[in-house]
């Protein structure tokens, strides 16, 4: 466990450039029947290389699996909305791929510690130091089901996640940096005194190890965590977490989430900028903000008058269908107000007061797993900018409307705005995903993190 | 599950070719340490590539990774023997290939059969119908200390196992061939009728499902299985799999073992043809028979010479280290017997009689995991052509001694001879490796075999 420090970039441009990788077609519902789409994406690794070569091409540090490995939409109208595997489709993405990294979901409830940590030290390893593990507890009832189990308690879930991460780091350090001698002419192989054990005993997990698995060029995969700033998730992203995956719609929100979040990690002996917190962003590129709308209104139009009710519910007044092709009535407007139970209110009263129509409003993405930007590169990069400087995020991980033209109109309309605006940088800062977020090597267990079990 | 049965390639040059990739290095002790290897091979996946392309060249229709996922060489003197993981190394090799297929080993008793259902069939998919998965109960004690366990009792094992197959075969086949709409126009994105729950619930594993994977070109991987003809492997062999993965040191020994194979196919209403009963082989092409034992002396030496004791057990003689370089003598020869207890006393000492020296009877690789060629082309295809003609195999795995220059010098001397006495394709009879093996397409459970656990 020596060396936990390892060389840092931290200049200016140094926002930072996820992009999710979910279903193969994009994150705008109808994505799967957009003109230009092939239904089949879903299965074909091919498109999802292209998709990962274009955000490479942008620069971007990682791209991110979410995964909750059941099929839960109504499959009947809409496809099952994650990659098929992480690990898989990620590791054949990494051989058409030389800078970006991976960031893979993994279940620390539903998969043993020594199969996670031999697999993503392998996918590590063979991508040159690319790989990222998001740990995540699962708390998902279809999930669960699939593994034969209800779901557990969330004190258990988190117990066992402490577990299964302490035991994930301290195999992939289990191979010290000095370990693989392999000089042919003495025949020394390895060095057994800097390839040793762990025997780690949990109450829900154990590993005895080592594992037979050398350092990659980052030393180990970098640990993400998603989720809210609950106290539980907290103590995870704070011990072990490089990176922070969330979902927030309002500059307000993120800066105190990222706050708590880097203050997590002060309280377990770490430098707060060694983890980057990373807010979502789903984004239309287009000439301009009415030809955004218009895609978005072309590709999702059902499901987006759907939601009618909804936002009549988020702004407090009555909608009628018949009202689709108007603007809020000056008294509707005067009337209105953000919903306190929806962070997405407040941006949605802002976009109404800005005199779109309802279907406007709707098209805009205002009821939305994110914040959605939609128009030309400026209103992106606008976005970023504002959020980045507000401290509201260290970077962003995107989910393009329609992928197979989505990500090269990102690329090519606002990385270039974001590089002249000098945010972002013009090249890759090294080759590892460490590098690329600007965290620090890591060679097993953090030695500044305590190592007793939490609960 | 409709259409068990599908297209079926049987024709004369049906022997099957499969290949081991094991360290990187080969098969030969002191492979890491030969002159034209390059000793960071354990982790380089892109010599890997190297060897499956030239296998790929020669028609091979697998490769085969066998796995137990512990440390358990002496690492000082000689590399961790197994590939660093199955599935993630065969996925990126997946990518720079095109025919060629997968066999990963994974074990029923340390993983979930959800990931391991969902993982192989990743893989099935996005190599266009080209995965197997070779299902062991593993029980290795330093393995089950890995995941913090000791070894479970074969009954327990073997339970586990029937189980997890029937889950991962019942969960392939969830998905059902017509499930899949995907209407653009209409919108209709899958059939729910068609791609339904399993609700499997076994003693030790468990899995509602269904697994939001589509089938592949082939429909599913195809199940392997390995090790000794015990009643409890036999009785897995015959009810699932589609390739028996064996140690045998003789062809009476193989014939034997493949006719219980092939019965215990019958026995479970299958057509015995449909499992493929594949014997280990480790090659040395060299130009001459001297220059292989030459190469092979080497390479080996030392590891080689330490066998010597070994070799007089065998034979039942006094063999003193100073006789090294001569043969038997004719008393010794006279007074030499195979030892019961070995099955490779015989042929030891049939090599013993054709009057090489003891350094030399040691390498022409008597005391090895496998029947051991040495020589020019000729050896090596008398060998294949001898057992499969014998019905002692349907197919080898190959071990080549050296991978660096031992698949291209199998693949550009052996291959063709065989194609030239009409036992080998020319061309890959098809693009699946259920194509190439000459095993039936599946979707899941096979309706002739009994669903009951067995124990
Ligand atoms: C943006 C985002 C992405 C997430 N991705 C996943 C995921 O892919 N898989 C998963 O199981 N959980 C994921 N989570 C985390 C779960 O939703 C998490 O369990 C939840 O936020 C906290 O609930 P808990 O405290 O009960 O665990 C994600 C959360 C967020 C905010
Ligand atoms: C050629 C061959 C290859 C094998 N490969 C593996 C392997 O890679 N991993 C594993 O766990 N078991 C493997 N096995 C199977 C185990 O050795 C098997 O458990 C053993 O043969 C039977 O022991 P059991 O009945 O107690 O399970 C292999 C066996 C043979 C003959």
């Amino acid at each position: 466990m020596t060396l936990p420090y390892g060389k840092r970039t931290m200049t200016k441009n140094n926002l930072i450039l996820g992009m999710a990788l979910t279903d193969g077609y994009g994150n705008l519902r109808g994505a799967w029947r957009a003109p230009n789409v092939d239904p089949s994406n879903y299965v074909n690794i091919e498109a999802n290389i292209r998709y990962a070569q274009a955000a490479e091409r942008g620069k971007f540090a990682f791209l991110f699996t979410p995964d909750f490995p059941a099929v839960r939409a109504d499959v009947e109208r809409a496809p099952i909305s994650n990659i098929i595997e992480p690990l898989i489709s990620l590791t054949a993405i990494s051989q058409a791929t030389s800078r970006i990294g991976f960031v893979a979901t993994g279940s620390t409830t539903f998969q043993e510690p020594f199969n996670q940590a031999r697999q993503f030290k392998a996918l590590d390893v063979l991508s040159h130091g690319r790989a990222g593990w998001n740990a995540v507890t699962t708390s998902d009832p279809a999930v669960a089901a699939n593994y034969g189990r209800p779901v557990a308690e969330r004190t258990e879930r988190y117990q066992r996640a402490h577990e299964s991460i302490q035991i994930v780091q301290a195999l992939w350090g289990s191979w010290e940096k000095e370990a693989w001698i392999k000089d042919q002419a003495s025949g020394r192989f390895a060095d057994p005194s800097k390839l040793k054990p762990i025997n780690l005993q949990g109450e829900y997990v154990a590993s005895r190890g080592p594992l037979p698995i050398p350092p990659s060029e980052q030393g180990q995969p970098v640990i993400f965590t998603s989720g809210g700033p609950s106290p539980h998730l907290l103590s995870i992203a704070g011990r072990y977490a490089s990176g922070f995956i969330s979902e927030v719609w309002t500059i307000e929100e993120a800066r105190a989430q990222r706050a708590m979040v880097r203050r997590a990690a002060e309280e377990a002996g770490r430098d707060p900028d060694e983890i980057k917190y990373i807010v979502g962003l789903m984004t239309t590129v287009a000439p301009s903000v009415r030809e955004g709308l218009d895609r978005r209104i072309a590709i999702a139009g059902d499901t987006l008058t759907a939601q009618v009710p909804h936002l009549a519910a988020m702004l407090g007044v009555q909608l009628q269908h018949s009202q689709l092709d108007q603007p809020l009535t000056p008294e509707q407007l005067a009337a209105a107000q953000a919903s306190p139970m929806d962070p997405r209110s407040g941006p949605a009263l802002e976009v109404a007061r800005q005199g779109w129509t309802v279907r406007d409003i709707l098209a805009h993405g205002v009821i939305d797993y994110h914040p959605v930007t939609v128009g030309p590169a400026e209103v992106h990069a606008d976005h970023l900018q504002e959020w980045f400087e507000a401290g509201a995020a260290d970077g962003f991980w995107l989910s393009p409307d329609v992928y197979e033209d989505g990500v090269d109109a990102f690329v090519d309309h606002v990385v270039p705005l974001l590089q002249e605006r000098g945010i972002y940088p013009t090249e890759y800062p090294g080759r590892t995903l460490r590098e690329n977020l600007g965290v620090p090597e890591l060679y097993g267990l953090d030695p500044r993190v305590t190592s007793g079990e939490d609960s």
